[in-house]
C-alpha cells in the first residue's frame, strides 16, 4: 500500500454558540468563538488515499483527479462561507473543527473508489488541527 | 540601524461589498469574497520596528514589550471579530488587507517611540500579503 | 474517533555526554551536541487526543483547555531552562530528544481524561523530531 | 517504541509518459507531466525509524547516522539526476512519486538495523506528498 | 503607498552549462547543476505591485486579477517546461535564478499599470531565492 | 542589480544578563532569558547579496560559494556554542538578537566582494527576528 495526500484550502467564517445555554456559560465555554457576528479561518485540509500503484502508470490514484475532487466536493461547498447560516450540514450541528472534518469525510467517500479514502486532516490555525479516518482507526 | 520584527496573529470575518453597485457588479468585482453571510481568516500580521541597540541590554525595544503592546492594540481589537459589524474603522470603509493594514499602523504609531515604528505586514492567505509603511517608502 | 492536536513551543539548553566515557568517545558519538558550555533549541511539541465530538459543543475536548495543560505541565516546566541543570528527570538520564518525549507524555497523562493522550510529536529542529505514542503502538 | 524522522532533501527532474500510448492519451492522463523535455522538483524527503531509546545514549540511533545513511543511500542517488534518464530503477518503471518512495525503501531498507525503518514521506509538491510503510501497514 | 504581494507557483527542469568551456571547468563551477539529463525545481514567485487603494473598493489592484495575469503571463510560460530547451529566453542566456527572476519582471511589466510593478522574489530551494526591482532600487 | 539570498541555521545557547543590576531588576527586564543556566534556540540566518548577473555563468555570486562562506565564518563559529561563555564577541556586549546580527555582517563582510553584502536577517523564533543593512539603509 502506498499513502498519498494532496492539500486543499478555503477561507471560511463561523461561531461556536449553543442556544439553550446563557451568554455567561457560552463565553465561559467557547471564549471569543461566541462572538455573534461570527469569525473566521484560512483552513488547510489534507486529503489521504491508499491503495497499490497502477503498474503502467505508477498511480494509485490520479492527483490531478484527486484534486479535481476535493475542490468539487469540498472546496466549492465550503470556501468563502458562514458555516452556520450557508450550510445545511451546521443547522442543527455545531460547526466545531471536529465536526467540519466529518462532513467533508461524508461528502469526499462516495466520489472514491471504495475503501481507498484513509484520512482527513483539518487544520484551523497554525497550532489546532483535527484528524478523521472514518470507522477504522489509523 | 537594526530592524527588529514580531509576529502576532488574530481570526476574523469580513465581506467586501459596495452597497451603491447592483449584486452583479460586486459579483463581478469582488467574486465570493462579497457572500452576504461573510467569511474568514487566520491574519499573521509582522510589525516591524527599528533603532539603535541599546550598548546595555543589547535591545532596540525589548520584544516583549512590543509584544504586549501589539497584542493590546491590535490581536485585542481585531481577534475574533466581524470587521464590518464590530469595528468603527469599517463603517465606511472597505475592510480590504490594504485598509486594515493601514488602521493597524495608525493603532500602533501612537503607542511607540517616534520614528521608530517601519514596516506593518499582514498576510491574509498564504498567498496574499500587503505590506505598509506610513508616509516613508521603504 | 476525532484526533485533536495542539501545537505549543518552549526554548531550552541542554548537553549529551556521558561522564564515564572519554572526551574523545563523547566527540565520536556526540559531536558537538557535548560542548561543555551547552546549546540550545527552539523545540514545537505537538500533543494529539483522541475521542468522540460532544454532541453539544461539537468538541472532543476544549482546545482552550488542552492549550492550557499544555502550557501549565510542559511549556512552564521546560521553556527558558537548561535540561541538564535546572530538571530533575535528566539528573540521571541523557535529555535526548527521544527521553524529552517521554518526560513530556508522562507529565501530561496524569492531566487528561484516561485514555485520551494519543501521541506527543516533538521537534527539534526543522530536520529531527520524535513521536511517542506511550505502550500502544499507532 | 520511540520514533525518530529525520529529513533531507533532493532535486530532480523526470518525466511521467507510456510509450505504447498516443500523445493525446499521455496528455490526457498526464498533462503537463508529460512534457518530452521533462520538467523538476524540489523533493523533501523524511525518514522515520523506530526503536527503544538506548539506557546510555538516549538514542534510538545516532541521528548524524541516520543523516549519513540518507544522504549516501538517496541524497547522492537521487539528486540533481533525470529519473528517467540517470537512475537504472525507472528503465521500466514510471517515476511516479509512488514508485520513487518505493525505491527510497529499499535503498534505505538494507543500511538500517532489521525492522528498525518504518516509514518513508516523500514530498512532491507544498501539495503533494506519499508515505510508504513496507509490508507491514500502519 | 500599499504593497501588495501574490505568490504563485511552477515547476521546471533547467541545466546550467557554458558550452566553450572543458567539461572540468563546468563542474567545478556548476556542480552537479551541469547534469546533461537536467535537473528541476518547485519554483515559487512572489510579485509585489504597489499603489493607492481605491477609496471605494479598497484594492490597489483586484487580487484576482493580479493571480490571473501571473498565472497567463508566468505560469503558463514556465510550468512543467525545460528552461534551456523549451523557452526562447533561454537560447542565449544561462537559466540562472537571477536570469529567470528578470525574465519574469520583463514579461510582466507590459501587462501591469505603468510604474505599478514593485518587486519580483523568486525562491529556488528552500535556501536560496533571488529578488528583483527593475531599474529602481528597493 | 539582483538580489540573492542563501539561509543556512545553527543552534545555540545563551542568557540575558546585566551583572551590575539586582536578581530582580534582571528578571523584570529579561524575563526567563536571564535563566542562570541558559536556554537556547535554533538561528537561521538569511544573507542576501547583490550584483549585476554575470553574462556567461548568469550568476551574481556563486551561491555554492556563498553557501561555504557562510558556514565557514558564520555557523562554524556560531554553531552548538554558548554565546556567553564560548565567544569572544560577546565578553563586552549582551547576546541580543540584535548584536548577533551585527557580528554576523562583520565576520561575512571581509569574505565578500566589496559592496556586495546587502543585508542580514537573524531569526530567533517563528515570531522574531532582525534585519541588519551596514551603515546604509534598506
Amino acid at each position: 500500500m502506498v499513502y498519498l495526500t494532496r492539500r486543499e484550502h478555503f477561507n471560511a467564517a463561523h461561531r461556536l454558540y449553543v442556544s439553550q445555554w446563557s451568554e455567561d456559560r457560552n463565553k465561559e465555554v467557547f471564549g471569543p468563538c461566541c462572538n455573534p457576528n461570527f469569525h473566521g479561518h484560512n483552513f488547510n485540509v489534507w486529503v489521504t488515499v491508499r491503495g497499490q500503484p497502477d503498474p503502467v502508470t505508477g498511480f494509485i490514484m490520479n492527483a490531478k483527479d484527486l484534486g479535481r475532487i476535493i475542490r468539487e466536493q469540498i472546496v466549492a461547498y465550503f470556501d468563502h462561507k458562514n458555516l452556520n447560516l450557508d450550510l445545511e450540514d451546521f443547522r442543527d450541528r455545531q460547526p466545531s473543527t471536529e465536526n467540519v472534518v466529518q462532513v467533508i469525510w461524508k461528502r469526499l467517500e462516495p466520489h472514491l473508489p471504495s475503501g481507498m479514502l484513509y484520512r482527513v486532516k483539518l487544520e484551523e490555525t497554525e497550532r489546532i488541527s483535527v484528524e478523521y479516518y472514518g470507522e477504522q482507526e489509523p
